[in-house]
């Protein structure tokens, strides 16, 4: 089994030219993202993923977290790592520094993060919530919980979880059962809640729950769903620890993927209620939630680019090592490393073009969230987070199932070997598969782009998009031809996106439902052109930095490969998909539902 | 967790409008398979599936095969299962009434090998194994082994297995290094073989392993590989089990899914080489175990119809059970039953279509196998198995995509719930991801497509069957609107197959890596076209059986929409899969491998 090794060069590549990082390390509050800070951290966060994470990943696995005693124990290795990630600065890098964070851009935390999920997802998850839990809580708590809580977070002597499902509220929180009642300046909070990664660990000395639950006198459904802070041992003033507070792991699930991530089922107030503080307003909780979950969809996001990337190593390595079969027309009779197969390379090329165009749109969409949260002009900021808003679904959920499908590929490339577990192929399919579902399925993401974010504002931010995607057909007609051959598919791409949106748009209002039905198909068709403008980008980019002999050449060359193959194998689906989205769905609605 | 039931009326019509049962029965030899005879053999199929064979695949999957001392032990109930199994007579329906068969037509067992598989395929690898090897052996074997070996392995006493990987041996059978050395008139065999499925067990009396091995004076490379029978027991001349053979498992592999049936790792000739029977002629092995190579691959595309049919069975009834979220658009706040959410029908109907087009194509390809064996006209007899050559690499790696994918969509349909591994998506997943693999991976199998199967005779058979598919036209055009509405689509996907056959054709002489590197969209392009005629085809008879009141008008309804639904969102996939074909493998065969 070959290492990860992080693709710093890549990283480095897309942070400069898509994420524009000198126009973000030029933003108020973060001068101090220079090209030397960014390269020291990429350079050792890479030697962290490579050395620590990664090799407990196939052993994390098979092992699994435990549940004895109502302790749950992490895999081995598994505590010693996350001692050393907090010892190292990680968990903070982008956060405040007024609670101990470094405040770093985002899209940098979005680069290592990238690392984490790719080394060892099941660990990643742990600071993964950790995160969501600490930007909720900065947004919306009280100050008095910010400094007691924020600090033992930001180092990541303490993690955070995200309590939101019980088992008859899974995607419909307006469900939620869990009880909380008003006892003076606290309140009481009995309920179960299921499926809450690392909700119980022995890896930190403290977890800070964000739980949702309903008070006795609130309004139904969603808008009487109020959040809470529920420690799971209680803080004294002077910020030492107190007693265990009155909740508790009660079982773990058994899952396909991601064993070393303990999913559990958590009891609140077996003994009489756990004492839980308001974040925000009562009755108003979900929209605080919505601050952690759209953090969390991006990382969801992110988690398909890395098990991409982990799944293309691999593949990759193994493909150069493996002999069989001698190359169809080389007139050689010889057998062969697999790589020379030609369907082996599109394979690994199909591999590599998904990862790199998943990749360019996790950090470019990051990288709007910084020039949201911290560009001088009012205008760039809400243009860039309305941006924001409509590219979190896609990348959420194309990202997300581009990971599944180039772990699929994975074990594919390996023929036999792939389906037997010590080769780990398997690993990252199953390991993978969760992104598609966890943080609101990806039929979620696609209902809330189509509605939320394009027919609500009748497609003003899309639209916008639409046509900056059309001014880069200039700049591809002057580049060389090997980038300039783009242009058609592109074209076509932006245009079949742009007819699809129009169609949205009429049916969203009059019929719904059939929008709906053709929600995926126009979530997946705006991945694929997205992303196929980001890789054209990236190619021009290359381009000119091998005419001005900047950087490495090779990984020039491959960029601009990666990036026609792409426009050769994907922008040829997205005509197909207009159709898709707007006769398929009017099918699936109509059908009657004894039929099925 | 539902139980799986086989969907007796859907495998009727497929049988009776697709596979022409009526024409299929009045060839020679199978006059006995009478419609009343097909209703009672798909009746009592459909009940040993689901009382017998359904009630331990979750428990094996979760037991799995053990190898202790030397011997590998079924998971609880298998043994039990196979011996009614055996009692039932099932294991030899389709084979030759001379050695006990029941000599019924294939596409009969075809039907009943989908219940077995969709019911338990763990447990179906069984039979399916021995399947081949009796068609090997009744082929290709002297007929003093055919009457020691075949009656026990028609009436299942006996099983068979399929010896041919090795270590450096995978898709590359020129590479096997098992030796057999001529010992009188047996042969010692000496080596090692992986990835044996049923290699062992204790569910038979016998094991009768079909293994590939080379001889001292053979030629290097495939042409040096013969075949040969090598017992569990030694068989007495009375047909009395005599002396154990020198081969035993050493161990079993960890795999992704397939649990309980053991992927034994098989030693032979530990103690001085173990007895084996030449099959056919010393040095052409491969010829031999090529008659069972096609059997298995159609049987495999089978495993994903099957898994296909219990992934949407039970997503279908997992949807209308599991209630979450009011229905868009509907002007009704409470909660709905999933199944009636726009984006869980589309996913329902997928599955639904999926399924539907790779059954249509697998019973269609094993009817035209009893009409190239059967028919009183030498012609009629050459072109259907020229159909069947062709479109046998497309029934295994099209309808194998198909349950892998389908088994997807299905984890999907649960939500979180999908990723728990008690809920049963997972193990359809895992089961069925093998089917892309193993038999030929599915690269391999759009290899043989274009290679010996379209280019080798330059597209005689594929032209004509493009010929023959036009010819719907006619038809779809007199047919009610509902079905004719389909004719734009299929016209438009027949003429991208032709013009990607084109491609191939004007590619393959010249440059045959680049069309290689095009082969697989080749394959899925050529799956959707003809899944695509079939499934008109299959509405066009449910529009006139509408007509004449024949038949359940609610399921005629279902096929109707079905076949649309995949007329309108795969059909138009067939445009943009020539230019992925033809431009995409460019790309993948040019690029430098250290770009890789």
């Amino acid at each position: 089994m070959s290492t990860y090794v992080a693709p710093v060069e890549e990283m480095r590549f897309v942070l400069d030219e898509l994420a524009e990082m000198e126009t973000l390390s030029s933003l108020p509050g973060y001068e101090e993202a220079t090209t030397d800070l960014v390269d020291a951290i990429l350079e050792e966060a890479g030697k962290f993923a490579s050395g620590v994470l990664d090799p407990i990943n196939a052993s994390g696995d098979r092992e699994g977290a435990k549940l004895e005693n109502g302790v749950v124990r992490a895999a081995s290795g598994f505590a010693d790592a996350y001692q050393q990630f907090v010892e190292g600065g990680w968990n903070g890098i982008c956060m405040e520094p007024d609670f101990g964070g470094q405040g770093l851009p985002a899209v940098l935390g979005t680069t290592v993060q990238e690392m984490w999920a790719a080394s060892n997802m099941a660990f990643e998850l742990c600071p993964l919530l950790s995160k969501g839990a600490m930007e909720l809580l900065s947004e919306h708590a009280s100050d008095d919980l910010k400094s007691a809580y924020l600090p033992k977070m930001v180092s990541g002597e303490w993690t955070g979880t995200m309590n939101l499902t019980e088992p008859q509220a899974g995607s419909d929180l307006a469900q939620v059962k869990t009880r909380a009642v008003r006892d003076g300046d606290t309140y009481r909070i009995t309920g179960q809640k299921i499926f809450i990664t690392w909700g119980e660990h022995d890896m930190a000395e403290n977890i800070v729950h964000l739980v949702l639950a309903r008070l006795p006198d609130a309004p139904p459904g969603i808008k009487g769903v109020s959040l809470f802070l529920v420690p799971k041992f209680m803080v004294n003033e002077d910020g030492s620890l107190g007693d265990r507070n009155d909740l508790r792991c009660v079982s773990l699930e058994h899952k396909l993927g991601i064993n070393a991530s303990p999913t559990c089922v958590m009891s609140f107030g077996d003994d009489g209620g756990a004492t839980g503080y308001l974040v925000g307003q009562e009755n108003a909780g979900i929209a605080c939630m919505f601050t952690m979950m759209n953090s969390a969809r991006l990382s969801v996001g992110l988690e398909g680019v890395a098990m991409a990337e982990r799944a293309y190593q691999r593949a990759r390595d193994y493909a150069k090592e493996r002999v069989q079969s001698p190359v169809l027309g080389s007139g050689d009779s010889a057998p062969a490393p697999i790589i020379r197969h030609a369907d082996v390379r599109r394979m690994l090329l199909t591999m590599k073009a998904q990862t790199e165009a998943s990749r360019a749109l996790s950090y470019f969409v990051s990288s709007r969230q910084d020039v949201a949260r911290r560009h001088p002009d009012a205008e760039t900021r809400q243009a860039a987070g309305a941006l924001v808003a409509l590219l979190t679904p896609v990348a959420k959920a194309w990202s997300s199932d581009i990971g599944i499908d180039v772990a699929n590929t994975g074990v594919q490339v390996h023929g036999g070997m792939g389906f037997i577990e010590e080769t780990g192929a398997a690993q990252h399919l199953r390991d993978v598969r969760i992104t598609a579902i966890y943080e609101g399925t990806n039929g979620i993401q696609a209902n809330d782009l189509i509605g939320r974010k394009v027919a609500r504002e009748n497609g003003v931010t899309i639209k916008a998009l639409i046509a900056r995607m059309r001014e880069l057909d200039g700049d591809l007609a002057k580049a060389p031809e090997q980038v300039a051959t783009m242009r058609n598919n592109l074209s076509r791409g932006i245009s079949a996106l742009e007819k699809a949106t129009d169609w949205l748009l009429a049916t969203y209002a009059s019929e719904p439902a059939r929008a709906a039905a053709g929600s995926v198909p126009y979530l997946r068709l705006t991945g694929i052109v997205v992303g196929g403008w980001l890789m054209a980008r990236a190619a021009l980019a290359a381009a000119e930095r091998l005419a001005n002999g900047d950087g490495n050449p090779a990984f020039m060359q491959g960029k601009i490969a990666t990036a026609r193959f792409f426009a050769d194998t994907y922008l040829p689906e997205a005509e197909g998909l207009v159709e898709i989205a707007a006769t398929g769905g009017a099918m699936a609605v109509d059908i009657a539902e004894d039929l099925f």
